[in-house]
C-alpha cells in the first residue's frame, strides 16, 4: 500500500479548505428520470460547480495546500480543458499566476474560458508532443508548481468532496444510496468519491463510468492492476480519454468500486440530449456519462435509488445542439 | 380591498401542502455573473421545478384545495404552456382526470407532452373561438372544476412558495436580499413572491419584468389600476404575453411591488444564451426576463445582492440554439 493515499480525513479538510470559494452543489430528482429508469435518481450537477465543472475543488484545494513562499512562483498545469479552468480558477483567487499547456484541437470553449480566467495559455500538439514534458520544463524555468490532473493526493482528495456532499444531502432527506455513477477519466473524482462515501455510506455502491475504447478504469479493475485501455478513435467525450487510471486514485478505487461501466459515443450524446430537453441542464459528453449509463441500460435501476455525478458543463454549444437536433426523442 | 385575497399564511400552508411533491429549488451564484454585474446575484433556477417551470406550484396547491368529492370530477385548464404542464402533472400525482383546452395550431411537442402527463387535450380555433367558454363548458358538463392560470388566490399562493424559499435560502446564508426580479405575464408569480418576502424581508424590494408591448403590470402599476399594454407584435416570450395583470395579482402586487421593468426582444434572447453558455442552464425566453434585466442594463446591480428568478425553461431546443448561434458572445 502507498503511503502517500489520501485519506477520508484529508476530504473532510478538503470540504472546510474549499467551502468559501466552491459552489455546495443541490441534489435534484426529476420525476419523469425516475419513471423512464424505474428507479428513484438523484442528480448532482457539477455543471453549476464555480467554472462548470468539479475540476474546480481538486485544484483550488490542491494550490491552497501549496506553502506560499512556493505558490508565488505560480502553477502550471497540463489539461485539455476541464481542470485547466479549475486551476486558473483558483489561481486567480489567490493571486498567482497559472500556465496551462493545453492540446491545440482543445474545444474553444475551453480555450477561451481558461483565457477569460486569467491563466497564460501554451499549446501542444496531442500526436507529436509530450504535454508532461512541457509542463515540467516551464515549472522548472520559473519556479512553478506542476498540478496533476488526477494523480495527486490532494486533487482527489477535493474531488470527494463531491461525496462527501452526496452523502450529507442524501442522509438529510432521510435517503440511502444504493449506488452512484460517475464518469472516469483519470479516475481523479470517482475514487475521491469512492473515499468518501466507504467513510459515510458503506453500502453505496460505486461505479465508475468511460466511453468505449477510453475504459482503462474499468480494466484496471478487472486485472486488478493498472490497464491500459486501446484508445485509437476518438471519443465525443474529450474530457475522459485518459488511457489508465492515476496510480493514486487507481490504488484509492481498486477496493472501493464496485466496478466499472462502458458506454458508446451515441448514448453519450442522447444523454446530453436527454440533460438539455428534459432536465434543462447543459452537460458536455463526458460529464453526461453516468446519465448515459442509466438512459441505456448500462446500469439498470429500477427498485434502486441512484446517484448520478454529471460532472461538466464546458463543450462548444454546439455539441449540444448537434446532440439534439440528431437525438430528437431522447 | 377585495376580501379573497392570498395572505402570507396562505403561503405558508401552500409551502407545507406542496413540499412532498415539488423541488425546492436551489439558489445558485456564479461568480462570472457577479463580475459581469457588478453586484452579488442569486440564481433560483424554476427550470429544474417539476414540469419545468413553476407554474405546477400553483396548481398543485389549487388542486390540493378542491375538495376530494369535486376534485375527482377533473379539472380543466386553457393554456398551451406552463400552466398546462402544471395541471396535468399536479392532476396526474393526485389521481384525477384533467382536461387542457389547447388552440388547434399548438406545437404538436406541447400537445403531446401535455398528453404524456395523463390529460385529455381539447383543441379550440384560436380565430374563431373562446377558449374560456369552451373550458367552462366542459366544466359543468363534467362538474369539473376551472383552475385559472394566475387569477386565483391559491394560484398565487402557490408561486409565492419561490418567495418563501428565496426568504429562507437566504437567510440560511446570512444574505440580505436588496431585490428580486421575476419575469410577470399575468403577474401570477411576481405578486406571490412579492407577498412572501413583504412578510419575511421586508425591505427587499420586487421588480415585475415583461417584454416590450406587454408591459400590463408596469403600467398597471404607473396607474395605479389594471391597464392594458398595447400588445400587438409577438413576442419571443409566448409565457408573457398577457396584456394586462390578473385581478387579484394586481391587487397583491400594487403596494408591494417597487415598479415595473421592462426588456426587449434581443435582451430576452441575449438571456437565453447566457444562461445556457455560462450558468449551464436551458431557460425559456420568458423564464428568463430577469436575467436580461440584468444583463441589459434595465436594472443596476451594482453593489446590490439581487435574486433572480428563472422561471421556466419549456421552449423547443431550438429556440435556445437560434439564440446561442446568433448571439455568440452574450
Amino acid at each position: 500500500m502507498r503511503s502517500d493515499l489520501p485519506t477520508f480525513a484529508d476530504i473532510r479538510d478538503a470540504a472546510q479548505r474549499i467551502a468559501p470559494y466552491a459552489v455546495q452543489t443541490p441534489l435534484l430528482e426529476h420525476n419523469a428520470l425516475n419513471t423512464r429508469t424505474g428507479g428513484r435518481i438523484l442528480i448532482k450537477p457539477e455543471v453549476l460547480q464555480r467554472t462548470g465543472s468539479f475540476k474546480f475543488r481538486g485544484a483550488l484545494n490542491r494550490l491552497l495546500l501549496i506553502p506560499e513562499g512556493e505558490r508565488r512562483h505560480g502553477v502550471v498545469a497540463f489539461s485539455s480543458g476541464n481542470h485547466a479552468q479549475g486551476v486558473a480558477a483558483a489561481a486567480g483567487i489567490l493571486g498567482v499566476p497559472s500556465v496551462i499547456v493545453m492540446p491545440s484541437d482543445a474545444p474553444r470553449a475551453k480555450v477561451n474560458g481558461t483565457r477569460e480566467l486569467g491563466a497564460e495559455v501554451v499549446f501542444y500538439d496531442r500526436f507529436t508532443d509530450d504535454r508532461e514534458k512541457i509542463a515540467l520544463g516551464i515549472c522548472s524555468e520559473r519556479a512553478a508548481t506542476l498540478v496533476r490532473p488526477f494523480d495527486d493526493p490532494w486533487v482527489v482528495a477535493g474531488q470527494g468532496t463531491i461525496g462527501l456532499e452526496l452523502a450529507q444531502s442524501a442522509a438529510a432527506r432521510g435517503i440511502v444510496l444504493d449506488a452512484v455513477l460517475a464518469p472516469a477519466g483519470g479516475g481523479g473524482m470517482v475514487s475521491g468519491v469512492a473515499l468518501a462515501l466507504s467513510a459515510e455510506s458503506p453500502t453505496t455502491e460505486i461505479f465508475s463510468v468511460e466511453p468505449e475504447n477510453f475504459d482503462g478504469m474499468r480494466r484496471s479493475l478487472t486485472e486488478g492492476r493498472p490497464t491500459r485501455a486501446p484508445g485509437g478513435a476518438v471519443s465525443v467525450a474529450d474530457s475522459l480519454m485518459a488511457l489508465v487510471p492515476g496510480d493514486i486514485p487507481f490504488s484509492v478505487a481498486r477496493e472501493r468500486l464496485a466496478s466499472g461501466l462502458v458506454v458508446s459515443d451515441s448514448a453519450l450524446l442522447r444523454a446530453v440530449s436527454y440533460a438539455a430537453k428534459q432536465l434543462k441542464l447543459i452537460v458536455e459528453p463526458g460529464g453526461a456519462a453516468g446519465l448515459a449509463a442509466l438512459l441505456s441500460g448500462a446500469f439498470d435501476a429500477r427498485g434502486k435509488t441512484v446517484a448520478v455525478v454529471l460532472s461538466g458543463g464546458n463543450c462548444d454549444f454546439e455539441t449540444v445542439a448537434r446532440a439534439c437536433a440528431e437525438i430528437v426523442d431522447p
